[in-house]
């Protein structure tokens, strides 16, 4: 499925790095960015998978690929580690001013949310509206009652509201998430006792 | 630097996967897919990091990309969650049968894994002696130690395996590392005691 086929016309497009700084994707980053130089949290982006098909090879260092395609991700983009806990989450951006469609995110991520759940550690979505400038972070599981109890192939940004938690853009962390985790630990704590 | 000299003589490879079956990276994916399958730990290898300077739209499904260039790894190979712990480890393959030279990983990827501990996680190297065809899984503390009171280049075969834990080939999971941390994470709660 992912061979092109040659009989179209094919579009050589170059990558533009430039316009990144907008993105959630580039704030969360910032924001970890920030964590990891404050000594904070140990949260990365993983890498795209994509599948290596065929390379040149000058030497060791020069080589080129020069075939290769974009895979789906086996898991979510961000994991790493804050006050020994295992963080997990998936970030998606939406221009829906009403809802979060199900379809922005694969079905198996969302096992894979639930799995790290299961297994004692922290995972959340990170969702922004575009169109309204909101950020949310949704634990996985209000997520997860979301669709359990829906049959809706959205969830409205009313519930995001309701069970999320908004994500103010600040100077330095641009996204303080790790600030919403530290309530979430407080709060499981509170309940050990 | 990673710009291919167009001047020399350029030798196109396609990748093989056939013979994928025997390496180190393959035994870990197999163990982990077991872990994965039996619920008993959730960890992926992440996705090689790639920079994309060029790729071809025919439409979104078959992005082809025609122009990459694999990329220095910021972090380790794997990481995941095991009972409620983070865990992040790197895994290399020697041909020596004496030493381990630490040319073999990146100063960068040294200083994530003693992060990781430093912050709660569970880190270490499984390391492969191919010619002796022995494998074995040491913690950051020790590696770690080592450097710091040796000045030499690499960790010699018996510090591992004085320090280490040789890691016996099994049917399934094939390297059964996590036996290992379970443990790490027994005794770590007895001295707490």
């Amino acid at each position: 499925m992912n061979y092109p086929n040659k009989s179209k016309i094919e579009k050589t497009t170059f990558i533009n790095y430039a316009h990144r700084g907008m993105t959630l994707e580039s704030d969360i980053n910032s924001s970890n960015k920030y964590y990891l130089d404050n000594d904070i949290a140990v949260i990365y982006k993983k890498p795209t998978p994509i599948k290596v098909v065929k390379v040149n090879y000058n030497n060791r260092i020069n080589t080129k690929i020069v075939e290769a395609y974009y895979e789906v991700p086996s898991t979510t983009d961000y994991n790493g580690i804050y006050k020994g806990k295992y963080i997990d989450f998936e970030a998606k951006e939406t221009k829906s001013k009403t809802a979060f469609n199900l379809n922005n995110i694969h079905k198996h991520q969302i096992v894979h949310l639930e799995k790290v759940l299961k297994h004692g550690g922290i995972s959340f979505l990170i969702i922004r509206f575009t169109t309204i400038n909101k950020t949310f972070l949704l634990f996985t599981e209000d997520f997860s009652n979301y669709i359990k109890d829906n049959d809706r192939k959205s969830i409205p940004l009313s519930y995001i509201e309701e069970k999320g938690y908004l994500l103010k853009d600040s100077y330095n962390p641009i996204i303080d998430y790790i600030k919403i985790i530290d309530n979430y630990i407080g709060d499981k704590n509170e309940k050990k006792i």
